[in-house]
């Protein structure tokens, strides 16, 4: 059991920063899970993870709907496999025979499935989401990111599945109308955490380079300060990529 | 200056899980920065960060705008104070008086603005992104809170702006049309990392107590089977929390 607690404002030691970095550089979509159950103690701290993500106007308009029932399961698998189907349809050969060939879910194989949902009448008017909406839903994505990260630092995978249609799930899993479904994953310990992304080494597509993403003092910027080049110049050298993959 | 590697099967140490846990229960939402300049390495470490969020179909629909600039900041204050005041309306006196009380934004004071944006159309037909068309959105905020996350770990603060209105932001940055500006976040190093929510601490909301917000083989149970029954008192054990807040 790890220590207790800790000093809000402490530095990270290079052990504690390189476990940070570690979580996010080794976080994989896991859709292959060996047949072992997740205890109810990591469950709880990854659980706990997600619930300390941040959230507009301390909102938390998160709720975690935990399924291990076999049954219910089968029938979010059913749903899975005619939307496998439908989403087949918008690509032509021979994508598509790609497409079907690849595994992505571990819906019945993992231990348990989680649906993360979001219930943006949580509380009344919050504050900060007048102007975007959305942020709701955005808070709720972040508390999905903890938890994954969470799961990783525990050796345990999470698979999210999002070829689902919400209103299904919502009536499979008996959702209130108003709460969104967000985040359906599949929770698990897996055979491995892969170097690359499932879809990388398939061929699927490539990681995009950083540097073409990266935008200065505006969308369009003809000239770039001093300050920017130094920036665009750490950014492709690999001596400040700690944890990084090879 | 860190270990450059790992194996990414490999468990973590206590202490890299320690890390991990540090980053999630100590990160918060920052208004009030030091004057001091987030140096270049340390930003392209967080950038990196947030470049290995999950995205759905290996799709990566996000940029990076990083503002310096302090005339393009003043243009964004004044957008955030313009909706600071309308959106006082939407509260009832005693509630409108704390919310204007509540410092909210260090667009000024920060070391740098980073815009994440989420562009729809990044990777034509993207697998798993036809029956909920969201996830590029949902992708997009993972990033954010690897970068968030990231940050924490650096010493670095970051403040989520949700106060703007997405059309003169994209205007004010010249953000195409079609790209959606996903967070305003303000970037810095903390006055200090508090140990409560800045809106907890305020009284202007509690945290909500976890065992509520979980729900069991579907979203009404009215009876629990044992394995939930021992994951419920997990949750709500104190052993079982390391890291947390006290």
């Amino acid at each position: 059991m790890v220590s207790n607690s800790f000093a809000h404002s402490e530095e990270f030691s290079t052990e504690e920063q390189r476990g940070l970095y570690k979580a996010i550089f080794s976080r994989r979509d896991i859709r292959t899970f060996k047949d072992a159950t997740v205890p109810s103690d990591v469950l709880a701290r990854i659980i706990r993870a997600a619930h300390h993500g941040p959230s507009v106007g301390f909102m938390q308009p998160w709720d975690f709907v935990m399924i291990r029932d076999l049954e219910i399961r089968r029938e979010v698998k059913t749903l899975f496999n005619q939307e496998r189907q439908a989403a087949a349809c918008f690509f032509d050969e021979p994508r598509r025979s790609q497409f079907l060939s690849l595994k992505l879910e571990g819906i019945l194989e993992s231990s348990l499935n989680i649906c993360v949902t979001c219930d943006p009448t949580r509380a009344g008017v919050v504050l900060g989401r007048n102007s975007i909406p959305e942020t709701d839903l955005y808070s709720t994505c972040c508390a999905v990111q903890n938890l994954w990260l969470a799961a990783r630092s525990e050796g345990v995978g999470v698979g999210w599945v999002s070829i689902l249609k919400q209103a299904q799930l919502r009536q499979i899993l008996g959702i209130p109308h108003h709460v969104i479904p967000v985040a359906y994953l599949c929770v698990g310990y897996p055979v491995e955490f892969s170097v690359d992304p499932i879809l990388q080494t398939a061929g699927w597509r490539e990681r995009l380079e950083l540097n073409r993403l990266m935008h200065f003092d505006g969308w369009e910027t003809s000239t770039i300060s001093a300050d920017w080049q130094n920036f665009e110049i750490e950014l492709t050298d690999n001596s400040t990529k700690p944890f990084d993959s090879p």
